[in-house]
């Protein structure tokens, strides 16, 4: 055999902390606002989170054991391999070494399970016997549903209608994992009946399906709401990933010049790169990039704000950069990557100017997840393609310079629920959407009146 | 942590030889014959399969290198990992231990592409330019067009109609891969138009989809035809399956009792059992079980006998359990276990009393495949839900006679393609399927004046 495509880890050396980005942070993160502009605390998030996870949220110390029935589930799927994409390589002539992280091996084919365990063992062992929550393309809602079912604990899920209708195979996967998942907006909650009084034909959104989940997580008996990403805590969640990769680049004596991860809420970025972001913030040079789609620019183009993580404006206010909560985005394939806000953690990153921001168009995406299939095997999730084609930005100027840079990508997922979107693609049916400047400042407008979070 | 779950092996760990069982069988195997009843040589395969595999399909050498070429595309995903289904144990309290070979790894997710990338590779430097096959579910599809793409070679893949129809998705996955899907019976061959002449609204067949197959490879320039099972050769390329499983159970001291898996035409169930049948042969104490439905009872109700290996009788006669050419099978969800023969190598362990079948109801199977997904996570392809359903048989036999009973099952696929079968058994919309005798010996009458293989 020629060199080596994989590192494996021993199951024994799955990280056993977290690690939290927090301790490290050269200008703490501004606190969540309630209505009032004033500061919450814990008590006022009691009744969406149980109170282990919201001292996780808040908490600044760097390092938190993972539990050992967490570790033991997690131990199904981790540590996942990092592959060496040679044959990527060889395809794009590029002497940059190209390195990822296969998150695609958990049972619902994502990095979501690592912070859907996590959260269900937490509520688990605060009482709650049932969690709510949303999903969009159905990929978090497929992991919260596999977490609660191997902790023992019910689980509801509210579905982007139009996903729910067009992409009926998810919701199989949750009913598979024994959750209940429905069309979002719903007659279920207030909030639905409200929305769907207005606009009975609503393809709903992200916006309108959180404010859902969290009305029955509120106004239920033993229940909670579960985010799959955006909170500080869920981002810490992630972090087995880049703490594995770290390890795996350790043993064949690799450090990355350039980390590189999609963001729609930021998790899986997070996860991959935050370790690697610790390292910088004492000194070590390595580029870390976040990469977004051009049709819904949240980091790109959208302000850094205070503003709310649903439509109804049941969240506080999370300092974040916000395309506004009233942001309808346009029907990329990338179901992942529409959500109206980023989380606060990376957001308070690109103003440190610890990590850099992307916006790619989903033709370019597809392309290059197209160019993945073909050499690496494995077909990409429509987000994780963004990822792909901003590592083939770099490899090409890496090749341009003529230089041996290293560059660390999170494959985040696969896409064999997604295929619809490659079909559309090789149909030709699909476009770029750049983001109209009006519609940004109209949907902008729902932040009017809002704090401002404070200049570094 | 608790006791592990996983063996790895490293990468560098991939056998470098298939294990080729006729070099051990306690009587040959008996040669396929043309239609005049005579051994056929491999000139007469010629047309339809490069020679380098004819000489591997007739190989009684022990041991065969597997290319260099072949290693490093099959090193995209194996070694595969060996789990403990500790979960799963637990929940049915049972002594035994369970283990089971995780081929729902590789970029299509399951382990045909063991042999489809193998496959690819003789045809290509034998300088064949372009591949075509049959598929019913499309898992072997999918896997030989992934074999393809990443050897550069052009495929073609008739897909039995009613999948065509009913599972786009899988074909979307071969388009992804580059290949070509047409729904089978096509306008494209001559066998094809025949049968669309005397039955336009024909849901298609297996042994329909091999027919065209065979006719489109003998009657196109540089083209030849692949078979995802049954064949010798096919088989032999699974076995990478069971020497890396050995391997693994070395590495904690362990050696099954039993060893299980699934059987259509044969290639998992061989990929796994093949090693340890070498064993048994030479007195070790191993009880090798192959499962079917008893939708499709090739093994517990066929005759061995001679048969065609499609319906238009274009291939030789193989010495098979079949339930003849003709047989058309219930619309049971396990498309890859629906074919009316199974492979001859498979057929002649039974024989010879190497291996043992049963044959097992569906809606049990789905039964089984939950309390998996419920347990392990993972939600396993409706072929796989039958290996699991024999393994708790085992399991709860293990618990009635108090024994510590190590069990090894191939778990050879994920269902993320197959959700909409889970969508049905939970709607109640299943059922069992009994082959009625009538009908069993109406599609026996297909194999009427065939010769009969020798008795041992």
């Amino acid at each position: 055999m020629s060199e080596r495509v994989k590192v494996f880890l021993d199951e024994e050396e799955i990280p056993k902390q977290w690690y939290n980005i927090q301790a490290d942070l050269p200008h703490p993160l501004p606190p969540p606002l309630g209505k009032d502009g004033k500061p919450i605390g814990p008590d006022d998030l009691a009744p969406v989170f149980p109170m282990n996870l919201i001292e996780q949220e808040v908490s600044t110390e760097r390092w938190i054991a993972i539990p050992e029935p967490v570790l033991e589930i997690l131990a199904l799927w981790r540590p996942s391999p990092l592959y060496r994409a040679r044959r990527f390589e060889q395809a794009l002539g590029t002497p940059a070494k190209i390195y990822y992280k296969h998150e695609g091996v958990s049972p619902p084919g994502s990095h979501k399970p690592n912070t859907s365990v996590a959260q269900a063992y937490y509520n688990k062992v605060f009482g709650i016997k049932r969690l709510t929550t949303e999903t969009g393309a159905g990929q978090w809602g497929s992991a919260l549903a596999f977490g609660c079912k191997l902790l023992g604990l019910e689980c509801k899920v509210y579905m982007v209608r139009i996903s729910f209708d067009q992409k009926p195979f998810r919701k199989f996967m949750m009913q598979t994992w024994g959750a209940e998942c429905v069309a979002s907006p719903s007659n279920h909650t207030k909030a639905g009946q409200a929305i769907l009084e207005q606009m009975p034909d609503t393809p709903g959104s992200l916006g309108i399906a959180i404010s859902e989940a969290i009305e029955d997580a509120v106004t239920s008996k033993d229940t909670r709401y579960s985010l799959g990403s955006v909170l500080n805590h869920v981002l810490m969640h992630q972090t087995v990933i880049g703490l594995e990769a770290k390890k795996q680049l350790e043993k064949i004596g690799v450090y990355p010049d350039v980390v590189v991860g999609c963001a729609g809420g930021g998790s899986n970025f997070a996860g991959l790169s935050f370790p690697f972001v610790c390292d910088k913030i004492s000194g070590k040079d390595v580029k870390v990039v976040a990469v977004e789609p051009t049709a819904c620019p949240t980091m790109t183009r959208a302000p850094y704000a205070y503003d709310t993580g649903d439509t109804a404006m049941m969240t506080p206010l999370l300092p974040m950069h916000s395309l506004g909560h009233t942001f309808v985005p346009p029907p990329i394939h990338a179901g992942g990557l529409r959500y109206h806000g980023m989380a606060p953690l990376v957001s308070h990153l690109l103003q440190e100017g610890l990590v850099e921001a992307r916006g790619l168009h989903q033709l370019e995406c597809y392309e290059a997840a197209v160019l993945w299939a073909h050499t690496e095997g494995f077909i990409s999730a429509p987000e994780t393609s963004h990822a792909i084609a901003a590592t083939i930005r770099e490899a090409k100027q890496a090749k341009e310079e003529g230089k041996e840079k290293t560059i660390l990508m999170n494959w985040s997922g696969h896409g064999l629920m997604d295929l619809t979107g490659y079909e559309a693609y090789f149909a030709g049916k699909l476009k770029d959407y750049e983001l109209p400047e009006e519609a940004l400042q109209a949907s902008m407008k729902s932040m009017e009146g809002f704090p401002k979070p404070p200049a570094l």
